[in-house]
C-alpha cells in the first residue's frame, strides 16, 4: 500500500510546508540500561502534531494528480487529525470542511473555525458525523481525508522518520504511540528493513495489540485518559499491514503511566505533551520496552493538543535531579 | 572581566554537564521584515534555564583551582540562580547552602531541598539573605556563587552564544533578557566583534535602561510579572563594563507584552517559558527591536520554571495560522 518510495515523495512533496522539529539526546543517566536514547520533539509541529505531515501530503498530492476540487477537502475529526487537514488547507488554500458530532466541545469548534475550517456537526457520536462526511464526499466531489487510513497520510507521517535519520544517523528502534497506527505505518515503511518499531498504547485503547492478536483489526472498547488522540476504535488497515509485513511489536503502558511519564517531561525537561504522546516515552519509563545497552533508540513525542493546567502545582525542577547528569 | 578566552575555557570545563539545547527556525512569515530569526531553546536546559551554565563554571572552575572547600558553596537565591547552584553542586558532590528571606514561598523552599540544597532562611527581604549568606562565607570559607555577578558565572552563561553558532553558522543579532545582566555579558563577550547583543528589559525592571542612562549601574524600582526571574534591583558590575565595552543596546518591553509573547509562543509552537523568558522575543513581536532583512537574528529563550497553569484554557492551535507558513 505503501513503500519507501512513496514515503520519499512525500518528503520531497511537503519540504518548507512542515517545520524540521527538533531532537534532543538524553544524558545518559536518563537513558535505561546503557542505551542511547533521543526525543524527537514532533509535538512542536504545525497544529501541536506530526498530523500536520500527512495532510500537507494527502492535498498536496491530489493537487499535482489534478484531483483537488474547488469545494476542497472533508474531513471528520476534532482532534489533530481536523486541526491539521484545516492549517494544511488553509495553507494550500482549499476550502476545508470538519464534520462533527454535536456534543464535541465549542472550544474543539472554535479552534478549527480559527484555522479557516467549516464546521459541520451532525449525529451524537463520531460515527455519524464520519458517515456524514462521506456522504458529502459523495455528493459533493470533495477530497476526503482520513485521520490515519489512507496511503498518502500515512506516507506523510513517516516523512518523520526520514527527518530523524538525516538528523542523528541510523537508529536501531523507534517507538512511537499507537491509535488508527498512521504514524507507526509510515515510520515502519520509511525504515523498513533498518529499524525496529515498537507501537505503545495505552491498555485501555489496544488496537494494534488486539489485531496483532487476532490477526486482523478488530474493534476494540476505547476509553482512558488518552482517549482524545488515541481513540480510534480498530486499527486501520493500513496500519495492519505495515505491522505486519515490517514486524511491528505492540507494548502496553497504563493510564498511570501516561500521566506520569507526561509529568516527568515537564519535571525534568520543560516539555509540555498531550496524554497520548506520553505513551511512547511511558514505554521507557515503565520498562514495557528494555533497550539493549548501546542501543539507538529513538522516542517520538508526537502532539501537545493539551491544556498545560493539567501539569499545574508541578514540582518544577524538583525532578532534574544531580542524576540525570551524574554521568554526562 | 571576562574575554573570549574565559568563555571558551568555560565551554571546555562543562561539556557534556550541561545540555546542548535545541534552535528552531522560524517559518520565513513569522519572522519580521525578511529576518532570518532562530530561537534557542535554553529554557530547556538542566534546572529550566541558562543558569546552570554558569552555576557549573563557578564550582568546577573553582575545583580547578583546589579552591572548593569540604564545606561546599553558598547562594543566595529563590529564584533560577539557586536551582541552578543547588543541581551543579549536587552532581558535582559538594554541599550547597541557599540563603532565602523567611518570607519566601514554601514551594521554592522544596524544590531548593530535593535538590538536595541546605536552605537557611533568614531576614523578611532579599538583602537580608544576601547578608546572611556573604557572612557564612566569611566565617566558613565556602565558595561564594552570585547569580550573576561573577566572572565565571558570566563567562559559563556565554558558552550558550558558543554553542548557538556551532549550530546555526553566524548570526548578526542576538536577542537576550537582561536581568543582572550575567547572560548578556557573557554572550556579548563571547561574540564580540561579530554580533550585536540587544539586551531586553520589561519597563517594570529596567535596570541595564538605567544603567546606560545614568553612565553606572543605579537601583531602580523593580517590579511587574517578571520581577521573580528578571528582579535584580541593579545591573551588575560586570554586565555594565560589558555593555559599555561591546555596544550591547537596550530595548523595553511592556509587561502586557511580556504576556502576549509567552501566549503566543504556547499557541504557535508549542513552547512553555516563564514570562522573563518571553521578553527576547516580545521586542520582535512588539518591533521595539527590528531586524533588517535578511539579518540573522537569534532569540534566547532563557528560562521555563513557571506553573504552565497560567496558560489554561489557550487557545491552542488557533493562532497557528496558515500565515506561519504560507512562505514556508
Amino acid at each position: 500500500m505503501i513503500d519507501q518510495g512513496s514515503v520519499q515523495a512525500a518528503a520531497a512533496r511537503i519540504a518548507g510546508r512542515v517545520r524540521r522539529t527538533p531532537v534532543i539526546e538524553l544524558p545518559p543517566a536518563d537513558a535505561p540500561g546503557g542505551a542511547r536514547v533521543w526525543f524527537k520533539l514532533e509535538h512542536l509541529q504545525h497544529t501541536g502534531s506530526f498530523k500536520a505531515r500527512g495532510a500537507y501530503n494527502r492535498i498536496l498530492a491530489a493537487a499535482e494528480r489534478g484531483e483537488l476540487p474547488e469545494v476542497g477537502v472533508v474531513a471528520a475529526s476534532g482532534g489533530n487529525a481536523g486541526l491539521a487537514f484545516a492549517h494544511a488547507a488553509r495553507t494550500v488554500g482549499t476550502p476545508a470542511e470538519v464534520y462533527l458530532p454535536e456534543t464535541t466541545p465549542a472550544v474543539k469548534v472554535a479552534r478549527l473555525r480559527s484555522l479557516g475550517a467549516t464546521v459541520v456537526q451532525t449525529g451524537r457520536e463520531y460515527a455519524d458525523a464520519y458517515t456524514a462526511a462521506i456522504e458529502r464526499v459523495a455528493t459533493s466531489g470533495a477530497l476526503f481525508c482520513h485521520p490515519y487510513d489512507q496511503p498518502e497520510v500515512c506516507a506523510g507521517q513517516g516523512t518523520l522518520a526520514l527527518e530523524l535519520v538525516e538528523q542523528i544517523g541510523p537508529v536501531d528502534t523507534v517507538v512511537v504511540a499507537v491509535g488508527g497506527g498512521g504514524l507507526m505505518a509510515g515510520v515502519a515503511t520509511a525504515l523498513s528493513g533498518t529499524t525496529r518499531v515498537i507501537g505503545v498504547e495505552p491498555d485501555t485503547a489496544p488496537t494494534l495489540h488486539a489485531a496483532l492478536a487476532a490477526g486482523k483489526p478488530v474493534d476494540v472498547e476505547v476509553g482512558g485518559v488518552a482517549a482524545d488522540s488515541l481513540g480510534a476504535r480498530r486499527l486501520g488497515d493500513i496500519g495492519f499491514e505495515v505491522a505486519g509485513a515490517t514486524g511491528v511489536r505492540s507494548v502496553l503502558v497504563g493510564d498511570a503511566d501516561l500521566i506520569a511519564a507526561r509529568r516527568e517531561l515537564w519535571d525534568r525537561y520543560r516539555l509540555v505533551v498531550e496524554l497520548g504522546a506520553a505513551a511512547a516515552p511511558a514505554a521507557l519509563a515503565t520498562g514495557a520496552y528494555r533497550p539493549e545497552p548501546d542501543e539507538r533508540v529513538a522516542v517520538v513525542l508526537c502532539g501537545a493538543n493539551t491544556d498545560p493546567a493539567a501539569l499545574a502545582n508541578s514540582s518544577a525542577a524538583g525532578q532534574d535531579s544531580a542524576a540525570s547528569t551524574a554521568a554526562g
